[in-house]
């Protein structure tokens, strides 16, 4: 499923940490809103790696789940396409 | 339909701008993130509004549709819950 992770974390070096650990889970299309083609096995994951980074409440963090025949509705205006993992891995 | 607005936009004075026509439609949720509970005509006006004030491709604004059974898995870490219009209309 695509997730979008979106997050406002005032201290830069932990904002820069979660921004590192987003970009192995998917793609940055804005500056603090990734998007994640993510199983669910994958996204648990996710989210316990996200939490330990968090400093609550200062820091806030949101995940949004994009149902699949919802990604066409996706209004895009400036910057890419939604993005969509490669069903393909590199050996 | 919950429309989730997030933006980039590099410019103040138009940033606060689309901040103020949002505000309008939803909730802030985060710095450039807003929650717009909005049937279709409402999400029609909004974006014809929006598109008049981008500077593309400088400005990147992205809605993305929740449809309404994803409201429950929407992973929040620190701040509100997912926005939820009224059902009422103050007169």
């Amino acid at each position: 499923m695509l997730w979008l992770v979106a997050y406002d974390i005032p201290v830069t070096k932990r904002r820069n940490k979660i921004a590192k650990l987003l970009l192995g889970y998917g793609k940055r299309v804005q500056y603090s809103v990734f998007e994640c083609d993510l199983d669910d096995e994958k996204f648990q994951q996710l989210k316990s790696r996200l939490v330990k980074l968090l400093q609550l409440p200062e820091d806030s963090l949101r995940c949004y789940p994009l149902i699949e025949n919802s990604r066409p509705k996706i209004v895009v205006y400036g910057g890419d396409e939604p993005y969509k993992a490669p069903d393909y891995i590199v050996v």
